[in-house]
């Protein structure tokens, strides 16, 4: 159940090697634990480098109120962290009693993310919730987490038809999604799937997030250094649709598996 | 103090008409009541169309926390909306007792725009927050709001200055910052400033914040409806260089008047 | 929509000046902008002075669980004051996670003084909401929410009845409401309207709340600082039914209007 | 340390008995058990008639923050009702996670009260902290509490005299203070002192706090029901002070015993 | 409605006094006022030498939603501590805004104690909910409210078997409860019902609920200091069983009288 | 880094088999993954069965506040449990604002049971926070959480000797500490270490901690059905301290690995 990506071996023509010895174009090392979980309907550790994400997808037989008796489903996703997962440790929101604005952008993010890839009609009213737990951190991780999380959809998807909660038919998932960040380095260069190292250095940060067929999803960008220009942009593009072509490759195989 | 916008004049060349007449690349009319607040030490009500955003910057001697001692500065911004700034009322999140994913997100970007043109040394130890409240929504609240906020944060800086909290003759603005939005309409045309009715409705949404330079802080696109394709992402790109280059006009005439 | 008050002209035989010219008997200038909102059922922006309100009444086609099938509506009011309607920014109760003691009682005054002049039956099962938002703050915010609560009330009334959720000829509002603040300055005169350098330093302040008819809702004394003896208090009640019969006209002209 | 009011004797001249027998202008039965706590530096179960207030005050060497380095003291009051106080069990605030309005508004008055009479320069920079626990209500709960709570203050002001912590020769109270609701039947009497069967069905209800000297320092009167008129406000007003000097002569009964 | 204890009469031969010159075996005196309160449908204000607690039962016609349909009743309880019960003033649970660890893990222990020996099936679809308010604390608070709470409980079925509302004849009631703490002190005695003053400096402590039968319902002991040997906890289990069926004896003669 | 107990092997002697093939003396395989974490200063990934529990141990240079300028450490422990650990998903603590009683309980028995083998005056003004997360559970989380978090604990104080936060030569740690759940079965006989489908239907369910040397920390025994007699307790005990030097001598063989 784990799978070794290629673009871990280093490409050719993509210029001086990052800190971990990365090629600016090339992935960290992907692994995939499809179904790690014994208890979720679907579930996934992935892990992109040091970074860890456990996704569980969670199928209910109801929606949520505003939804009820339109004979449609919903695919919602929440987020969150280990208080250890990061080089120091954080409070738990749990403790705090309310949950922070960072955490909210990200569970938001996901949820949009995989509905942008299910045809919630023919879910029928039924709801899957993907948790994404971050067990470690080392960057990327929400990116990571939307990887892992449409593996575990289609898992309970799976499931679902399986036990004959949904139609054997019906055409739920429309296409794959997959997500990684990109980033200006200081001395310039466009980089893909950033570490904590260069995350916390970088000009300008990128999370981009894109169907199997190549489309866009989601684009965030944020300068968090100087503003950027549109040729940088469009680097940062290139390099992310090419990102995320290898992880869709990545999930189909561990699919497949 | 009222600027109406030479964008508001429609423009030849754009397409057929939208519902309220605009063209595909014409901004609402745009209203900015340069010190609308007779309390605050910056501040603009600014108007796009029938949506209106009191902002307001307040100036502290003081920083937060983790930046004491540091001898550098820091802007922050926070948004809400009226419970009935809108077609049907929301609860208060004062009265819920916690504020939503959506408020937290948007009152994070304000900030990460707003900072991104602050040469936060250059203020001392000293914080601005800067408070969007959303009176009347018509969608392009949170652009319309990072608009109006540079209007408020700039006077609250020269204020700053003229009252010797900050030397008179630091650079802390290092430029200017305004935001719109862009999105495709059902029927495929991308379209710059779009009203409730149309943002309920467009299949992909996006948020662009650019500097008076032109250069880009923030991209946030997403696809509500079918992913889009990287040739809409370049005609949305496009139109929004556009709608805050003419916003950027209307800001310095406010600030000039 | 905007109204002078014939109060605002200086009245003979009131003493000396206050700070802002006005005589001991006077009210400040009072503006009300009926249907400020483009959005809800009814609604006014009420100016006192500095002061100003933005009063929404909403009207939804049910009520509260606990009146639910008893044939019966309700009216409730909610108050809040925007971070900078001060002269220093106060942190936001929906950051805060909790609403303030002052927030919450200010609120319940307004829903009582409101519902005083409502019969509940007379509406069925619809309830009103009327958010009262302080946007500029300089004493006597809570009077000024119940004179300008009471035109959005009138409005969303008739908004009802001409939609037909009312019947047209039910008397929903038995009468009108205007309220007013009254205190003792540090030199013994009882006064009118405290702005809020007045207000911080009086001996006694009081809120009054006053049917058209001059009747009393409401009587809400406090001795901030010596305890205020039996003329006084006579005095003070004298004050503001003056007050409050002229905001009941100003009321009247505004909704004629 | 229980002392039975001259008040329970009827009263001639004072118009038909009611429910319970009483006159009009006759308190109910009131015994302060002074010193009921162990723990605290003063205390005080106050009974009116069913009611019961177990009121403990707390005394401590420090100041709220936004005192510090003033020279001056704090008195504060937290009024709170234990959830089978009444007739039907209310939910616990602790569990609901927040304060209702009206315990924060009763509360806020109990401190107000208590401090009209406190010389706060006279404390030194200490704070006394009044609980009022209800464990018992039948009506006038916040007006037994204001009263128990002025024994319980007046002896910890004691300790601390005794301990050093303020000058023995300090006048730290001014003068002392009770209170008592007034209200007007639905048959239109006007009387002292309502039980919760008549409280919840009188038009208009009001509480009074008066000093010891006579003179006011809260009057708070809603109409309930009909608004009430000038008159009817004095008869009210001539009540309260009546009955509240009965209190004052029991408080002082009890504090010389 | 009060019952001094036989326990209070020392007992020979169980060593040296204790610092209140109780034998290690001796029960502090034990007051239960039965009926304290006139609201609630069961009472009792449990005194064990000078901790004391208020214990209601509140009989409510409803389960919580978990439960109902299902043809079977519920008991829970709810454990709370004046502000001032004890030596120094403790924050409000509910001004905090949440319930502490301690505080639940108290209101659970009760709740489990009393269901074991209720039949909840015999109850019908109906609830009982224990409040335990601790009015003052010297010790022992969570063992005197099972005991007090057991007797309020007993009244509470009784009250709904006289109103019709539980069967007559059902045994709703198996058995009766009782608890009692006991520990070892730093000179390696083991003894019965500590008071604050042995249960801060107490090697172990424990609280044992015990059955009218003498079986056990909770056995929770905690090493605060050194771990405890088998024979300790042997002794410990010895003295609590004493002072337990000491306690029943108490219970019955209260409810008998 | 993982061992195979030697508990896993059948022992002669215990009676009929369990559901899951075990003899009622017998533990689950237990699976210690030293050194999880790559980011906390000690961690182990505890698997008992199919219970996993991720333990991470922070280390702080710096104490509570009501621990500063003492010259003594401390050692606290949170514990969670991801939604999805279950077989039905739960809302997520953080999401409901509030933290559950159970949890509440569950961290305080960790951290305590941390204590009592920890010399806190040895740590010197640092604190260790023990973070418990169960990834997946089936019962016995707590008892897994504290096995695990002793040796993520251990590994964390030789962090802080060999970093020299902490003399090498001190004695930090007294014993060590490891906990299992025992409990009675329906068919009324005491087992060790029961999985969720065992626990959910014992009468009796009990939680042992249990130091290296033998003897007890804790001892929390519930009836959840019928109350247990002194026999049934004596066994379960005798269960406990077998099982628990089982887990001891995996402890040692894991840290000594």
């Amino acid at each position: 159940m784990t799978t070794t990506p290629e673009a871990a071996a280093p490409q050719a023509g993509s210029g001086a090697a990052r800190q971990d010895g990365r090629a600016v174009d090339e992935l960290r090392e992907v692994r995939i634990h499809r179904g790690w979980s014994a208890q979720a309907e679907g579930s996934a550790l992935i892990e992109c480098g040091a970074t860890k994400v456990l996704c569980t997808a969670s199928f209910e037989t109801s929606v949520p109120r505003w939804l009820k008796g339109r004979g449609t489903g919903w695919v919602t996703a929440e987020y969150a962290m280990l208080p250890r997962a990061t080089g120091t440790r954080s409070a738990r929101e749990s403790v705090k009693g309310k949950i922070g604005g960072r955490t909210h952008e990200i569970s938001r993010l996901i949820g949009r993310s995989l509905r942008a890839v299910v045809e919630t009609k023919a879910l029928g009213e039924h709801m899957i919730t993907v948790d994404c737990d971050v067990l470690q951190a080392d960057g990327g991780t929400r990116t990571a987490a939307i990887t892992g999380a449409y593996v575990a959809l289609a898992d309970a998807v799976s499931w679902a038809q399986e036990q004959g909660h949904v139609p054997a038919r019906a055409t739920v998932l429309k296409d794959s999604v997959a997500a990684v960040s990109v980033g200006i380095l200081p001395d310039g260069r466009p980089v893909l799937d950033l570490p904590y190292i260069e995350d916390s250095t970088a000009e300008t940060d990128m999370n981009v997030v894109v169907t199997g067929s190549g489309d866009f999803v989601e684009v965030q960008g944020t300068a968090e250094g100087a503003p950027f220009r549109r040729a940088e942009l469009d680097a940062l593009l290139d390099l992310a649709v090419r990102g995320t072509a290898e992880l869709t490759r990545i999930q189909q195989e561990v699919l497949a598996g």
